[in-house]
């Protein structure tokens, strides 16, 4: 029988990380409150240290370790923002992260890494390649492997951004959050489950990207295969850990196009004066294209990043 | 003899005016602070109501006013937040605001008044034609006219903003705010004066508009003639009661240059998340340029707004 995080686990893993993230806001604003006519509450973890929800998870796998067990570092494989974030936390801890990524990661992910004192082993970019390069890396350093989204204690940390929520404000009809390999989504699940009540858990997905949605729908784990969006955060697939999770905790998974997920992200930028990536634009456009169903409704989105390359923005691409 | 908003005249203020205003976040970041060697608390009021901290001044002069005082609407000339943050206070009690803006304002700008239902009359971009149509318009339509800060109750709305930030967190060594015409910065002074102890007030102006840091020098006001800076919010001349109270009340003025404060706006955008208008970047170019006078001390800065035209960044437009 699969085994998910405990109300205990998450509250542990917030005492846990407390003083190493930030307590995010949670801001609101009049206009987008207009534009859908519904009451929205935006979780900014663009605002969180290095510019994504992924620190807490990253804090928390690093922080439950003993010392020994960190001897020789840690290790993942990433393109994005596990990857800083594993890296920073390692840094805080001042232990070695090794960090597989694909040759063509845009720079932008490279340099977030390298800033925050990770070391980056280069691969091809293929599933392939990837695992047998973190493989060899692990074989050599005999560092410990921290999988994005596949660990329990890293659900526990992505969970602690629902708590917070929870703890700001009660009486949402509706919890949004990203989903790409599931660990947010997983956590926001078992965090709605334990810390709100009547709140339904929404995934939100890019339809080029909508593994998740129908392996929910048909009970069975599709592998992602060519997404194509521009949520780069979003391109991968369901483990069975994370697809147990969210199959029993979640209420329902919905995808939106590639034009809502560009629009929604200008409307925040605009409006909410604050940077968010593509990924993290995706439950807002939830919301954009399902005016009826949020009516008059009290939401929480979670903006899940906000590492973006400012030199080359979506909306300026055609002009250039 | 001048006088003064009290100290009982700010608390009013924040009462008033608190309903209508978010509260904003104080943010903190480890990479700016790694960067400058010092303590950094910056107030996101670009993450204020229109964006900019001028929706406290505008909403505390309108709220100040009976209703038959506003039977005939509020009138302003102004490019700028001002006028978007006066249109929407005026929106909030139903009354009609008249905008005076000069005819090559920024679309964004004409933008903004326009979606918060103000009434936009043009003129020549002249200071001369902006007070004679004001006066024009005021004549036809009896409207009560709202400077943008020659006003005591917009400089008792900016302070709040101090005020906040001395409720969040104390034991500043400095607070940096903006200065063009002068009511943040004399608003934060009187609030820094009232509500904090032993914290130096600095005024921030970029070297290419630096007729407030000559007037305090020198004093005397010597209008802003021809002003050559990428702020277009710290254009505007100190008038006799801003200089008054910023004589008496604010210790120093630092200018910078046009290449820091792009500097300073692309770090807080990058690092931060958010987005700052160069007029808020100008405190932050402050810290920039005076590192060693600022090493390990605490300090406040006011990100005064965060209105920017999307698709014409700075540091793009070398390219396009």
């Amino acid at each position: 029988m699969e085994t998910y995080p405990t109300k205990e686990n998450i509250q542990s893993a917030h005492e846990r990380i407390k003083n190493f993230i930030h307590k995010t806001p949670l801001l609101t604003s009049t206009q987008l409150n207009e534009i859908t006519n519904s009451q929205l509450f935006f979780k900014c973890e663009n605002l969180q240290k290095v510019g994504a929800f992924k620190m807490r998870g990253a804090s928390n796998a690093i922080l439950s370790l003993t010392d020994n067990d960190l001897v020789n570092g840690v290790a993942t494989h990433s393109s994005g923002n596990h990857a800083a974030a594993l890296a920073k936390a390692a840094k805080m801890k001042n232990v070695p992260a090794y960090i597989v990524m694909p040759e063509n990661a845009p720079e932008i992910k490279k340099n977030a890494v390298k800033s925050y004192g990770g070391e980056i082993i280069f691969c091809k970019p293929t599933l392939e390649a990837r695992e047998q390069t973190l493989n060899e890396v692990v074989k050599k350093t005999h560092a410990v492997f921290i999988h994005p989204y596949n660990n329990d204690k890293i659900i526990e940390g992505q969970a602690t951004c629902a708590k917070e929520i929870f703890e700001e404000e009660s009486d949402f009809d509706f919890i949004i959050a990203p989903v790409g390999g599931g660990g947010l989504l997983s956590g926001t699940s078992l965090a709605t489950y334990y810390f709100s009540n009547n709140t339904k858990v929404i995934g939100a997905e890019p339809a080029g990207a909508d593994d998740a949605f129908r392996s929910i729908r048909d009970k069975k784990i599709y592998p992602s295969v060519n997404p194509q969006t521009i949520a780069d955060g979003l391109r991968t697939s369901l483990t069975k850990k994370t697809f147990g999770i969210i199959s029993k905790f979640a209420d329902e998974i919905i995808t939106v196009r590639e034009d809502s997920i560009l629009k929604a992200m200008k409307l925040i930028w605009e409006r909410m004066k604050i940077i968010v990536e593509p990924s993290g634009a995706v439950p807002f456009a939830v919301i954009l294209e399902n005016k009826e169903k949020f009516k008059n409704k009290k939401i929480a989105l979670i903006l899940s990043g906000g590492n973006c390359d400012l030199n080359n923005l979506p909306w300026n691409s055609n002009k250039q």
